[in-house]
């Protein structure tokens, strides 16, 4: 009898080429694969939650296989992180209902993104930040992230890459919380599109940094178009940091 | 004219064999002399006030080196920058006396410690905490740290490779601080012997797990043996935090 188990995993993205197996290419799924493989002797198909892109990091992200084996669920835990390299670290593993699925019952995903705001960069945490050096404007960020609150089309918030039927995504809250050295956004939605968390960094640091304003949020979701809005910020300073489900 | 420049130096110890120069060997000392005999086109010799150990991670260590050159002060922090690999960073630079030393003119130093408490390793702060599962109590090691603090012989606190005159320092303060996931020690103290902060942080760890008492403290100190004391803790959860100076 196959049965569904479902991993919590934590990774440092930085030597990996994304989430999602690739020939030729280190990834994070195809590490699980090939740790699942050396352990159970089983070749597994995953299903991630978020394929997360090249150098972002994950401090939850899920997912699921289906195995023949009669290892009880929670002792994958144990089982793959002797297996895994340092930088992939399994937190938790269950057997749950074979209609289980990360996609269909995720309720809301949330990112972190963190950008360092010293002059200079920090090594310790330059692998995990994207460094901007410079005053940044939070009330202003915070009012252009009130636009972007709610149910959207988010077609100008995409990268070029996606490939789905709708953009149009509910973000829940935006919460920009400013320390000594750091300006760290949490953006918490139903689901986001390719890059999307990013652009939305882009964009409101442009709004931070005085070089756009606030208000023109509205006309950057209307036009539905990627020009629109400001770059995509770099990978490192992203984390997938939770995910909430129904089981 | 010589002139001497002090700079504040931030690294990632983790792929480096400590500060101090050795043959064959990369180390921080050793990347920072090539990167100023790459930009200068001269051959420096720098005097570190911390040779921290291989693996051991700092925020703010500090140098200095004597130069014919006439590059003000305040340039060296630029020059380097766009020169050093991305794990060392300039903080600061400046022109000092000629009088001025890293050792003589050291007041106190801090070095913190990070142990990370969570059942799994976080792979995101793995580089820089040692990961210990489990309870610690810390109203005993708090009681231990007191009898560590003041003037005392730390030779039992202190590394097989020291070589030293006197083995008496003195701890300013021992600060630990627990937060969901980590306990954080702070240890300040006029100087420190070889190993002798992460040698005082295992000694403290056994104290939290039971496995020893906060009153065997004072005669560890009197003993004078390295055996009575508690394990080396790993180097990768130790920083250089912060070191004062009369300038």
């Amino acid at each position: 009898m196959m049965r569904r188990i479902r991993l919590l995993v934590s990774y440092d993205g930085t030597a990996y080429h994304g989430w999602q197996m690739q020939p030729g290419q280190q990834t994070i799924e195809g590490t699980l694969q090939k740790a699942l493989k050396e352990w159970l002797g089983e070749e597994v198909a995953l299903t991630g939650s978020s394929r997360t892109d090249a150098g972002v990091h994950a401090r939850g992200n899920i997912c699921t296989f289906d195995t023949a084996s009669s290892v009880p669920g929670d002792r994958f835990v144990y089982g793959l992180n002797a297996l895994l390299p340092s930088d992939i670290v399994i937190q938790a593993s269950r057997e749950v209902d074979p209609q289980y699925h990360p996609h269909r019952n995720v309720v809301q995903k949330t990112y972190l993104y963190r950008v360092y705001t010293s002059q200079f960069p920090n090594p310790l945490l330059s692998r995990y930040t994207h460094h901007l050096y410079g005053e940044l404007n939070l009330e202003e960020m915070q009012n252009a992230a009130d636009y972007l609150k709610g149910e959207h089309d988010f077609k100008s918030f995409c990268g070029p890459r996606a490939q789905v039927k709708s953009t149009v995504r509910t973000i829940f809250s935006i919460k920009i919380v400013k320390t000594e050295e750091e300006m760290q956004f949490y953006v918490t939605g139903n689901g986001f599109l390719y890059n999307m968390v990013r652009i939305l960094v882009g964009t409101l640091l442009q709004v931070g940094r005085g070089q756009r304003k606030a208000t023109e949020m509205p006309a950057i979701l209307e036009g539905k178009d990627r020009r629109l809005a400001g770059p995509t910020a770099p990978a490192k300073g992203l984390i997938l940091w939770e995910i909430r489900e129904n089981l």
